[in-house]
């Protein structure tokens, strides 16, 4: 009987894991909250709301396996469902991740620097929090945020009350802000007999709070990124991951700052899919069914150009010789993740020539000005 | 709205088609004569008899676009399709390379050596035949054949009984049995607007008449190659072809002999999932729907190994640094292709050592032994 995977969750993640897993002679089911998650165009979908325990045990019914496209399903639902199969990445995994304090301080267990960072659970929480920290300092929610969400800058000390009047009421983080040099991540993948691997450390570039670009392998110091695969299996061995993970870091003064976690694939590993011998999603799929995990190796440098909001023009990225072109079938939405594409080059040369040429065709020379930049 | 395509034929061809075009956005409907055809696991299948133009007629309605991953669709279905959407190739280019006379006699007038072949619709017209062709030779009907099927091999004129006996009855060919050094095939792709690209040749190996091992880039002489690519040239323009197709070729004494085309994807060209830019799934998709077509340039010596009847373990191939594994969701049948593998390398050397690794993991020493001689 072939293998059945389930996933919470239906957008381009699951989607993209559908289609890696296809190969693998794996079948697929979805849940989601909304019935017309771009997963439900590749894989059987099942619309219901997290706390719909009808749904969820018909949806346990037919899968071997369980895992997640997103972060935010509530803990109770992961425990639920656990008791019931095996669900990959663990729901304790998934709740440290879930939480921004209770990530930072399991960063500051396992030695890796963070940003400083207090909780604040009340206004005097946060003045305290500012008081040591100082500004700029960023308050956040500590819980369901992603992409810049529940977010507050703070200038100066005086942006405590407009700060508090956003985000009040909730449990805070208050986070240092970092002038960062540039931002970072490792893709990892645990396998289920703990067999630890890293695809190349892949730089990163954010706008408004969402990844813009990516490139990898990161130029620079194999130094740094030597250090950043080890916080990254650290951190796997801590909380006993199963699956692929992404660690997202700050470099600033040649010294890693761990930012946050990803218990999922990631959007910073999306060049996978055609810049590495194996993609992050294929290899999640191994991971959480106990299967040799396939090689993390490169395939030559690539970058990846999100679409936020509307695709682009497809035309100039599927002309290109190095270009690939991944639409997720949903509709245009102000913020949101529709598609990327992939350049995956021979060389550093043949990628900037690529990236310069789909920025001028696609009018997005700004969104690919760092990586050019990056690759010197 | 998103683009619907319509594929006749639900096989792993059908299924990997839909998988590839995902990521460009595509939605795919797939009509099969089965239930259970394996495109069905990953695109809404609708079940129905190749002369049921209800079924047809419900099925033109939702897709913008046909195509085949299945090449003896009955001309009129083809006919009466094209009649209502666009489908692409064309139900004339369907046609010749349903008939090997038709094809054999289209490649003569386009100066291509082929094995001598002639006619026979009685048993009178096989006496010529093998009078003027002699054995070794082989009786093949001139419909409906593939893999070995339909065909009787003639050791000596004392067999004409029984090849008689065995195929007589319907629309046959005599083909001379030409004892080649090798087989290869073109694998090509043709857009709307007359772009043609190939991949690099391809070598093959047959066991039973069953495609059981292909290598990419073929070693040996670019200018063999390069006479192959102006054959597949010549060939696709003469049918106005819109799609991918496959050209088999035999080599004999340093000659190239055309054997038969293939009017869609082709097993020789699975290879080029891994181990080509753009694989012929996608750049067929862009084909027929007018897109620019991709880089069919390799990505270092990719080789496929046929699973035939049942697959073997899957993990020394998960294992494997350069391995890739495909399966078809296929129930194990005798004769059957159930999956490959494709092992896909940055050189030669790592190529050859993948092959020898997975040959005595697997227990197919003898399925990778020619093509570890034909790397050298």
């Amino acid at each position: 009987m072939a293998t059945t995977i389930g996933i919470l969750g239906g957008g381009q993640l699951a989607r993209m894991m559908a289609l890696a897993g296809a190969p693998l002679g794996l079948r697929f089911r979805v849940l989601d909250t909304s019935g017309d998650a771009c997963a439900g165009q590749v894989a059987p979908l099942v619309q219901a709301d997290w706390n719909d325990f009808d749904a969820l045990r018909a949806f346990a019914d037919g899968i071997d396996v369980a895992t997640f496209d997103f972060e935010n399903v509530p803990a109770q639902t992961a425990h639920w469902l656990a008791e019931r199969v095996p669900v990959f990445p663990s729901p304790r995994a998934l709740a440290v991740a879930q939480d921004r304090l209770a990530e930072k301080r399991l960063f500051e267990q396992l030695g890796m620097g963070t940003p400083a960072f207090a909780a604040v659970d009340s206004r005097a929480d946060l003045d305290s929090a500012l008081a040591r920290i100082g500004a700029p300092a960023v308050l956040k929610t500590r819980r369901l945020g992603y992409d810049g969400k529940g977010q507050y800058r703070l200038r100066s000390t005086a942006d405590a009350d407009p700060a508090w009047a956003a985000l009040g009421g909730v449990p805070l983080i208050l986070e240092q802000f970092v002038p960062f040099d540039f931002e970072c991540s490792v893709v990892a993948v645990r396998g289920r007999d703990g067999d630890f691997r890293t695809w190349p450390l892949t730089r990163n570039w954010h706008a408004d709070g969402i990844l813009a670009a990516s490139l990898a392998p990161a130029p620079g110091d194999a130094r740094l990124a030597d250090a950043a695969f080890a916080h990254a299996r650290a951190l796997g061995e801590a909380l006993d991951y199963v699956g692929v993970f992404a660690l997202e870091l700050f470099v600033h003064g040649g010294r890693l700052l761990a930012n946050e976690m990803a218990p999922r694939v990631h959007n910073s590993g999306h060049w996978t899919i055609e810049g590495a011998q194996v993609s992050q999603f294929e290899n999640h799929l191994r991971a959480v069914l106990g299967l040799p995990l396939g090689s993390t190796a490169s395939r030559g440098p690539a970058a990846m150009l999100n679409w936020i909001g509307e695709l682009p023009s497809r035309e100039p990225v599927l002309a290109d010789p190095v270009g690939h072109w991944h639409d997720y079938g949903k509709s245009p939405r102000a913020g949101r993740k529709v598609g990327h594409a992939t350049f995956a080059a021979a060389d550093p040369a043949g990628l900037r020539e690529a990236l310069q040429r789909a920025g001028a065709a696609l009018g997005r020379v700004e969104q690919v000005a760092p990586v050019i930049a990056a690759l010197g």
